[in-house]
């Protein structure tokens, strides 16, 4: 009942892809066959994008097939994993040239770029949809989680935040462009980053660590959660794009930073005591993860600073958590 | 963007499903950190189910449950494997208590059957699609390949053909069957088993195994081409179920059992020299596999016969093959 997934997936996804050693079945049987390295974890991960919901129609294929992997590979990053191997299921209504050449071209540069292994799948006729569960590596015991983060810890965060949402927003003509920035806060929005070295380098130094997909204060929240702990934020430390703090007021540009998700980027914490070595490590870092807050024995309760005044997310916003949660119950 | 995973996962999923000693990191971070056994590979499968596509709206959502997993299963025992993990992705319309719980219900005992983990996923809006990855164990380089079968072995398939398609046209006012028999036709094509034992006791007997979703020669297509061989397949042996026989004429019996899918049987070879080790480990196995035919050496070439003669698909089905490309490569 899958359709043409054979000439499918030769035609458009066995070419030039990166072949790896610990692959020993590829695409092409019931299943993949490989192996881990001795003395490491496997981490596995999985997301899932829906056309209509994570993107539109107007969005190129090329950055469908270059997203799914992002998302994935940071999901990765966050537990600190190396990525090796990718499974693809794909639902399509129609096998349409040139969005399959479009997104095996997205998605063949982001695996190379890893070195990360397409070795299975599936392929269904169906709504658009597509979900990748992919693999990777972390020495025994040293996968980052979301529940280590203690009283004290410092709170960082990498890249900068708010330009993918910014981007979204602006697509879909609920917020007006700075016209310089609009080429790349799109690339941002299409073709986000995984911090995979960033997230390898936090082992054994990053307390606690999560990517940020759902939105800074959501996704600060899962650690805060999992930890039983608080945390004290400066939004004035927050990590912003010219693009960001060109296009809008420093409040609305606080509050994209807060709220809007997509941005990919890692928020982790360190301990004081692995701040000196988390420096030294992270010094050359491209995406130079920056200290916006600290953690604190207030479970689950997050503290907005702007300086040394408390500050709250404007009207309407406010009860932005509410709406999450009454979203999530429905 | 992803919709309630936590509460989602937490209310359905979490609850009394197996937890294996080989997964340190289950539900809930932003990956799963587990361990593969010491000179072991692991083998990676991956199915997906669409609403529309591989069931409709009347079916059950405990079977739908089942199915997803049962499917993927199938696929890891085709390779020999011992299952050991999965990951769900759900994309849902909506958040439907009764749907839900029935389809975890459905997850659930299949699962708990295998001791097989649920280790994470995630969860969107969007048409119902399922797809889960499965992961399974072999020994290092004993995992079963479609591509090792060889002039002279014996072609051998378990259970019963052609019960789920003969279901399936039922449900679809295509075909009549005999009342006494609806019942356990409708199970077999809503709970279909996994043969997972057979297939971890083919490890080192079968030259090649696949699993018969597509219908039996679509698959042993698959061998062939794999294995740069033929097969004279005996129809007369075809295992058929009495509610198969009792429904449908020889002619149309045949039929069913060579083109109909979703029977998840084990079609695999075995060379001469293994034929009393196979004897031995199968003698007790409750879906005894029978001798359908043997292995030639014209490559992709399929021979039927009925007794000494040559047998043909009837009329409108001759062109089967020729049907099915077309389809592949629209």
């Amino acid at each position: 009942m899958a359709f043409g997934e054979f000439d499918l997936i030769e035609t458009y996804f066995t070419h030039r892809l990166p072949q790896r050693d610990d692959v020993t079945v590829g695409i092409g049987d019931d299943g993949a066959v490989a192996s881990v390295p001795e003395k490491s974890d496997l981490v596995v991960v999985t997301d899932t994008m829906v056309q209509g919901v994570h993107f539109d129609q107007d969005t190129p294929a090329r950055a469908i097939g270059h997203k799914i992997v992002a998302v994935n590979l940071s999901d990765l990053a966050a537990m600190g994993a190396e990525p090796a191997w990718i499974s693809l299921a794909l639902t399509l209504p129609e096998i349409n040239d040139e969005w399959l050449t479009g997104f095996a071209h997205g998605l063949r540069e982001i695996c190379e770029y890893y070195n990360c292994q397409l070795i299975g799948g599936d392929t269904t006729q169906g709504p658009l949809s597509i979900t990748v569960t992919a693999h990777g590596f972390v020495p025994n015991g040293k996968a980052i989680r979301r529940s280590g983060a203690k009283p004290g810890d410092w709170l960082y965060v990498s890249g900068t935040l708010g330009d993918a949402g910014l981007a979204l927003a602006a697509r879909q003509h609920r917020q007006k462009l700075n016209p310089d920035y609009e080429r790349r806060l799109t690339e941002r929005l299409y073709f986000p980053s995984a911090r995979v070295a960033l997230g390898q380098s936090l082992r054994g130094i990053a307390s606690s660590a999560i990517d940020v997909s759902d939105g800074l204060l959501a996704d600060v929240g899962h650690i805060l959660k999992a930890s039983h702990v608080g945390a004290r934020i400066s939004v004035d430390e927050l990590p912003l794009s010219l693009a960001v703090t060109e296009s809008l007021s420093a409040e609305q540009a606080i509050t994209y930073a807060l709220t809007s998700g997509d941005d990919y980027e890692l928020l982790f914490t360190v301990p004081e005591a692995q701040r000196g070595l988390f420096d030294t490590v992270t010094a050359h870092s491209p995406s130079k993860p920056v200290c916006i807050g600290r953690i604190t024995n207030e479970p689950e309760l997050v503290q907005l600073r702007f300086g040394d005044e408390a500050w709250e997310l404007p009207e309407g916003l406010a009860g932005f958590e509410h709406f999450r949660k009454t979203e999530l119950s429905q």
